[in-house]
């Protein structure tokens, strides 16, 4: 008999199967439809299952955040990675290792002296690393502003030093505090302007630039042009989350990831169900505390996945979480969710919830789950 | 040539040997001049070679917060084992399947259906369960207040069920809230009184009672005396970390869990150093936030773990954190933290940053560092 959510362990991070494949038809669509590659970007799931569901739908090669994750990729046949990470001088080693054993891995930088590392550890190993300069489009982290001089400086270090200059690459990632379409759809157009700008200044300077690469999954879903653009990438949108539901591009029946846990105990006069779901299984993440609707520690559905209107994840401990309505608390909890009795709980954000499980548990339509494992650490 | 935090990669979870042998000591210390047995709590490091250590000061057992801590710690000879959270009774087979291959489980039960499942698996499979009733003695989170009418009706329900009643156990997690020693003690002593209390009217009801189980972190340290307690439980003392600090258990040179990190960028004008430990090295919790001193992510410290006064961990994603000096944006951050530049970060809660990582580096005197394993999930 296969497994079902009434016979797996919990806590369980569950992945509804139909879920997921629509929310991966949708954004290969876009990038279809905006005339661009897609790369999608491997942190959120570091599962061979999954990334295989993304590539069978059309994904052009893969985005990582880790060599760790271009290592395993790599092992399972992927061979064409984006390191979409600042390049640290000390794991130059790594990357050529990869390089020279057949993986077509880029690498990031976004200032001369990481610039003159590569250079020298490349010219050092007789290799030429393919690299991109990361821009910097809306000021929340990484990145040379896109009419600045060290870009051009970055760039003739690369090209003159030998090193593949392959393109320029932006990750809006201030998308993620806006909710309104007109906002979005306005930072994609910045998103995508100024990294166009940036791989015109290069040209205009001589210096090669191919791929022009963009995207986060909220500007991704409401760019309404990706002129000059050569790729785009997005990692969140294959599972979706409550941050994604509050940013506003997702519907509750989008959402593919939910915890599915037991009810263990109560504290019947303050209205508390107590779930073996804590934060080591939903994780620490409070991302919509500052967003239209606070979730506490994630929305409380039924074990079918039906949510229940005002019941949260209030509080969590290391394996404890407490469900509660905070409108309705004298509603008789232990007969509504007596011990034993499942629930799901839809997670604030889907790539730090995935991140404390060692599988996901896939769920198809007929209520079959299968374990599809995912890796951990660096 | 041995490692060193020179040659690792990073981040790394790095746990200094000599600060974590002292912090062993003091508790063991504490626990034998308060007369009682002392059992830690393993959810902290998941991690053979801390346990190991803790015992060898002279811990009693262990305390574990899932059954997969039971499975692997019985795996390497540790026998007494008590699962200090709620029994699910779908788990009432696989700890079964524990005691009858020689692991002498104890399991926790709030209420009378959970003790009634328990019974009846029991009875079921002709095995007398050993079990400890769970006490609330700070409203925190689960347990059964010591004078409500449902301790008894537990009591009986496991004795006349032909269940072992062990005893009984609290957790005053509260404490991580008070910042007063004053307080502290107060709840310790609650903390105490209540436990005792409970286990003394089980008594008068006819009912064996022989384990008193108190303990956190805090009122442990703060407890002046435990007279008619049996054994002491905490775990996070074994690190401590920057909520252990603000609630003022803990000195700086205390702090034995630190996460090594590269710089691998900067953005200049803000006084940002871009560095590869973000919130999946760091976990996402923000425990300062609401403390006395909120350190953001973290402290930020040189590679030898002197704290940098006024540098915190001031954001993070998934790959990136952000450290700067709030007080100070001018200073010239790419020639004081330049590419490549190692730095260690203490963070805000041990537990949840250690379960980022698949092992500790164990950092000796002699700067010479090993991998201790820790596994993940359930």
């Amino acid at each position: 008999m296969p497994d079902t959510l009434s016979t797996i362990d919990t806590p369980a991070a569950i992945v509804s199967l139909p879920r997921m494949r629509r929310n991966i038809a949708r954004m290969q669509q876009r990038a279809d439809a905006l005339g661009v590659r897609f790369r999608p970007h491997v942190k959120t799931t570091k599962c061979a299952e999954v990334v295989a569901a993304q590539r069978a739908a059309g994904a052009t090669g893969i985005t990582v955040s880790t060599l760790k994750e271009a290592d395993q990729f790599f092992a399972q046949g992927v061979t064409d990675i984006l390191y979409a990470v600042g390049m640290a001088p000390h794991r130059l080693a790594h990357a050529l290792e990869l390089r020279q054993r057949g993986c077509a891995l880029q690498i990031l930088t976004d200032s001369v002296p990481s610039a003159l590392a590569i250079v020298e550890y490349g010219r050092a190993h007789a290799h030429a690393f393919e690299v991109l300069i990361e821009v910097d489009t809306d000021g929340h982290r990484s990145g040379i502003r896109p009419g600045e001089d060290a870009l051009l400086d970055v760039g003739r270090t690369l090209h003159q030093g030998g090193m593949r200059l392959a393109g320029v690459l932006t990750h809006a990632g201030s998308s993620y505090e806006l909710a309104d379409p007109v906002a979005l759809a306005a930072l994609a157009e910045q998103e995508r302007a100024g990294c166009v700008l940036a791989a015109q200044r290069l040209r205009a300077a001589g210096l090669p630039c191919e791929i022009v690469s963009v995207g986060s999954t909220p500007t991704a879903l409401e760019a309404s042009s990706l002129q000059g653009v050569t790729e785009l990438r997005a990692g969140v949108y294959v599972f979706f989350d409550l941050v994604m539901r509050n940013v506003g591009v997702c519907a509750p029946e989008d959402l593919a990831l939910s915890v599915l846990t037991t009810v263990i105990g109560h504290q019947a006069e303050k209205g508390w169900a107590i779930v073996d779901a804590g934060w080591m299984a939903m994780s620490r993440d409070r991302g919509t505390a500052k967003q239209s609707h606070d979730y506490g520690y994630g929305q409380v559905c039924t074990v079918d996945g039906e949510p229940l209107d005002g019941w949260l994840l209030t509080g969590a401990n290391q394996e404890h979480g407490i469900v509660s309505c905070p409108g309705a608390p004298s509603v008789n909890i232990v007969g509504r969710f007596p011990v034993g009795c499942r629930l799901r709980i839809w997670p604030n954000h889907a790539c730090a919830t995935g991140a404390q499980f060692s599988a996901y548990e896939a769920l198809e339509e007929d209520g079959s789950v299968q374990a599809w494992p995912r890796f951990h650490g660096w």
